[in-house]
Formats: structure tokens, sequence, C-alpha cells
């Protein structure tokens, strides 16, 4: 059986050999760019492990795989517009590098570019795909306008929030899985379920990642509080304002405008709130339920071994050694 | 059998009951502003006259021939973000009336929505019009790119010119003509026909749409000389460039810009150039080859009877009574 390693490298020399053409130019080199970008290659690695618990032929599912990383690729590029990000992965964004108007132009090319490798699956196939592959693409689009509509928003419940996130992060995660699971020619149960699994670790996965943005950890990389200092929308902050009285809520909507204090002061007048209500603890809470409830679907798919490169997945996506 | 009008109201009576949900509301009721604006529906019209040239029942075309409206308007709104355009078929734009980033997410939920609209197409018929649907929207891609590319050139020839202006406005029509063919069993020979009909007749649309903005006529509705106003690379001012001596191509480059003159001043220093070359007249014969060219490629394909729907298309395309 082929390693996680094995698997991803043999998808890195796949979407390598995916051929854009030279002109125009400044058309194909922003997505070559934005491809050769790195990043963790997460929903192709979910989308070909959720193919290896019933397939053997990893081949038959490394174009949908490539799909799935391009479509992903084509909304960084479109996001990073909306939301002004110079930066991408630590280089300059395709918008900051070429502008706006190629940032547009060559991400349509490369949402198109995406329906183009699903031209590699088998017909037999091609309906169904196709269809998840849609619903997925605009649960995405959705997700994103809800994110906008958010930041527009005096009052955002943790409901709402957690539908957001659903469909923002969850979704092309659960795209990813029920396509591979599709082309293993897994049973409709054996789909939903491989769906209710990549949501569960979605959600713990953005969870987690608001949790670190505020308290850190030996993983974190990025400056702590950028969250708080951009007065984002959070678990965290959703969580702090839904137990804080009105007092305090006016403090957790205005401290990150304050221009008497510095960014530590805004912080730490934050973090203190969210510490009086406990909001650490609940958000870590929140992520070990969705987390255990990810691996206990896997229980129901298969014995241990077959399970484990999914469960070893799902490990290192939370940074997780067990 | 239908006439042309029936199947045009069976086509907008299709695509308005055609669903997309109500919320996020800023995310698709721009969509259904678009669509609901109006244009011609040339392109679902052409491949729906495609179409019967070989099936009976226009039905089975109506779903593809929804994905090449909804991908057209898609292609509107982004156009008109990268152009900065307020109108659009003379009402704002959406990217006017909610902002760039409404237009460029709705756009990425139209495009999505288009692909949605093929899964309703026989799976036996799916991966060969997918294909053809994803050539289209990349040669879109591409013309669009091409074209902004041109407004930064000093030089274009009339072959780069024409291959733009094919990739731009041909393609769309093309692949709409072969979609229309494909599903109606015509043979590949027959469906490589239609593409060339309708490369041509698209080419002899964009020259005359070119032609009516300096020169005018009855039908032309909008103010004449808009073009030359802009410095745009159209087919009169690049045959002008190319005949001209080096002193009137630095007026044809500089006129637009001239403080010391009125708008219409501006305008007649440029036709003064293009007349004595004969640009009108170049133009009007390269109309009409081209749509000479598209008419006797239906001659192949059928009796007079049997083609007369699409060359009532062409006509009225055209302006043309006969």
């Amino acid at each position: 059986m082929d390693t996680d390693q094995q698997i991803l490298e043999t998808f890195e020399k796949y979407l390598a050999q995916t051929l854009f053409p030279d002109e125009p130019e400044l058309l194909y080199a922003p997505i070559r760019y934005s491809l050769a970008g790195g990043g963790k290659r997460l929903r192709p690695m979910l989308l070909l492990l959720s193919y290896r618990l019933f397939g053997d032929d990893v081949q038959r599912a490394l174009p949908a795989a490539a799909a799935v990383e391009v479509f992903h690729n084509f909304t960084l590029l479109h996001d990073d517009i909306m939301d002004n990000s110079m930066l991408r992965r630590g280089k300059p964004s395709v918008y900051a590098k070429w502008g706006q108007n190629t940032a547009i132009l060559s991400g349509d090319a490369m949402v198109i570019s995406a329906y183009k490798l699903l031209e590699q699956i088998a017909p037999e196939y091609l309906p169904r795909i196709l269809k998840i592959f849609n619903q997925m693409a605009l649960e995405v689009c959705e997700g994103q306008q809800y994110d906008m509509d958010f930041e527009q928003k005096q009052k955002v419940s943790v409901v709402e929030y957690m539908n957001m996130i659903e469909q923002k992060t969850s979704v092309l995660l659960a795209g990813s899985a029920m396509i591979g699971a599709t082309l293993g020619d897994a049973s409709e149960e054996q789909i939903r379920q491989l769906r209710r699994f990549a949501i569960e670790l979605g959600m713990a996965f953005q969870l987690q990642d608001d949790l670190l943005d505020s308290y850190g950890s030996d993983q974190w990389t990025k400056p702590v509080g950028g969250d708080i200092l951009e007065h984002k929308m959070t678990y965290l902050m959703i969580s702090a304002m839904s137990h804080s009285s009105e007092s305090e809520r006016k403090v957790l909507r205005e401290t990150h405008r304050r221009e008497d204090l510095t960014n530590e002061q805004k912080i730490e007048t934050v973090l203190e709130i969210y510490n009086r209500h406990n909001v650490r603890h609940l958000t870590e809470q929140q992520i070990s339920l969705r987390f255990d409830r990810a691996l206990a679907i896997l229980d129901d798919l298969g014995d241990e071994e077959r399970t484990e490169p999914l469960r070893h997945f799902a490990r290192s996506l939370m940074g997780r050694k067990k």
C-alpha cells in the first residue's frame, strides 16, 4: 500500500504535468505561480485517501484531486482581491504581483481549468462527480458571501458562525472526500459518512485556527492577536459576546479602534474578557468534540488498519500526535 | 415546426424558471438582475437553431442553451469590473450597482451555475458537451486577455486583431452552435461546418459593430465616434494604421489625447484619415466576405427550407433584410 508521502508525491507530479498553455502569458503565468506556491494539498490528499479506502488504482482519482486543488487556488486568487490581501503563503499574492484585473481573469481561467480536469473522469462517474463538484463550488461561494455579510453585521450568533465556517471551510473538504469515495465505488451510506467526517474535521480545524490566532502555540508561526486587531468574527469573539454583559460587549466591539492603546494593550484587553468567560476552554471543548466525532465516524467505515491513513491525515491536520 | 419567436419564448420561460436560491441575497440577486436584463439571447438562440437543424425535441437542448447564456452574462459581470463600465444594456452594471466584490463573487457563482445547468444533459452527451463548453470558456478568457494586452501595445497587426475578435466574440457563438449540433446527433463534419458558420458570422458581426461605431446608421442608437475617442483598437483603426504614412500614424495615435480639439473635431480628424485610405469600403468588403462565407457554409448543411431559420438568424443579427 502506498504511504501518504508516496501519494502526495504522485499527486505533485501529476499536478506539475497538468499543462497550461504558454500564451497568453499574462493569463496562464499567474495560474502556474499560484499552483507552484505550495500549500498543504489538504483537499486533494483527502480526496485520494478517501478513494484509497475503497479503491486501489490511485491514478484514476488524480484528475479529480487536481481539480479540487485548482478550484481551491482559484478561490484564493479572488478572495485575495476581495480581502485586499497582498501576501499568500509568505509570498506576494497574484493580486499584489499582477494587479486586480489579472487576478480576476486568471482566476476565471482557473475555475474553468478545474472543470477541464474533470474531462478525464470515466464517463460512468462523470454525472455524479460533476454534481458533487458543482454543489461544493456553489457552497464555497455562499460561505464567502456570508463571511462578507458578517463584517457588516452588529450581531452574529454562534449557530450562524458555525454554519458559515461549515460552508467556507468544511464544504470543500467534504466535497473532496465525497468525490474520492464515489470514484472508489463506495455506497451512498459510506459517502454520506465520509462527508460527515470531513465536515467535523474541517470545523475542528477552523476552530483551532481561531484559537491559535489568539492564544498561540509552539506550531503557530504568525503573530498572535491578528484576529483581535482586525476585529474578525471568530468563534472566540462570538462566544465571548454571547456570555458578556452589555458593557463588556461594548469593550469587545470598540477596543480594536481605540487610538490610545498599543496593539499589545488592545490584545490584552480583549483576552482579559475572553479569559473571564472561559472562552479558551469552551473553544477547546468544541474542538475536541468535533475531532472525536470525526474519528468516531471512521470506526464505522472500516477496521483500524484500513482507516489509519485517514486517521493519520486528521491528526496531522490538527498538529496532534494521537 | 416552431418559429424563431416560439423558440425564443420557450427559452425565456426556461431561463426564468431556472432556480437560484434566495439566500445569500447579495450573492444571487445580482445574478437574477443580470439574467433579467435582456440582451438578445444570441448564443442560446444559435444553440437551439443549430440543434433544430438535426433534432426535433427542443426541450433537450434548453439546459445547454441556458448554460451558454449564464456563462455569457458571467463574462459581462467580470468584464465590467475590468473595463470599469458603469452601464450595461442601458442600466447600471452589477459592478456599479453592488460594487466590485459582489461583481466578482456573484460572477463566480454564475460560472459555476452555468456548469450546474450541464447536469441536466443526458449522460451519453455529457462528456462531449463538457469538453466543448470548457474549450469555449477558456478561449473566451484568452480573447479577453489578448484584448487587454492590445491596449498596452504600440502596434497591432490586422491578423492579430482578427485572431483576437475570433476568440473574444466568435468562440462563444461557435461553441453554442457546436453544442446544439452535438445534442442533435450531427456528424463530426456537420459540427465542424456549423462551427465555421458561427465563426464567420461572429466576425462579420464584430466588424460591423466596429464600422457602425464610427460611421453610424439608422439602426445605430449609440453616439457615433465612441471608439475613436477611446482610441480603441478596431478593424478600422488597425487598417488605417497599416495604410498610413508615419505622420498620419502619429495623428491616429495622438488625436484622442489632444486638449485643443472638441470631441467632434477629434472624430472628424480621424475619419478624414480613414476616408483617405478607403477604410469604410475595406471594412464593408471584409464584412460581406465573412457574411457570404457563413451563408455558403449553410448550403452544404441542408436545403434552403431546412436551413432558413439559421439564415434568418444570420440576417437579423446583421440587421439585413436579405
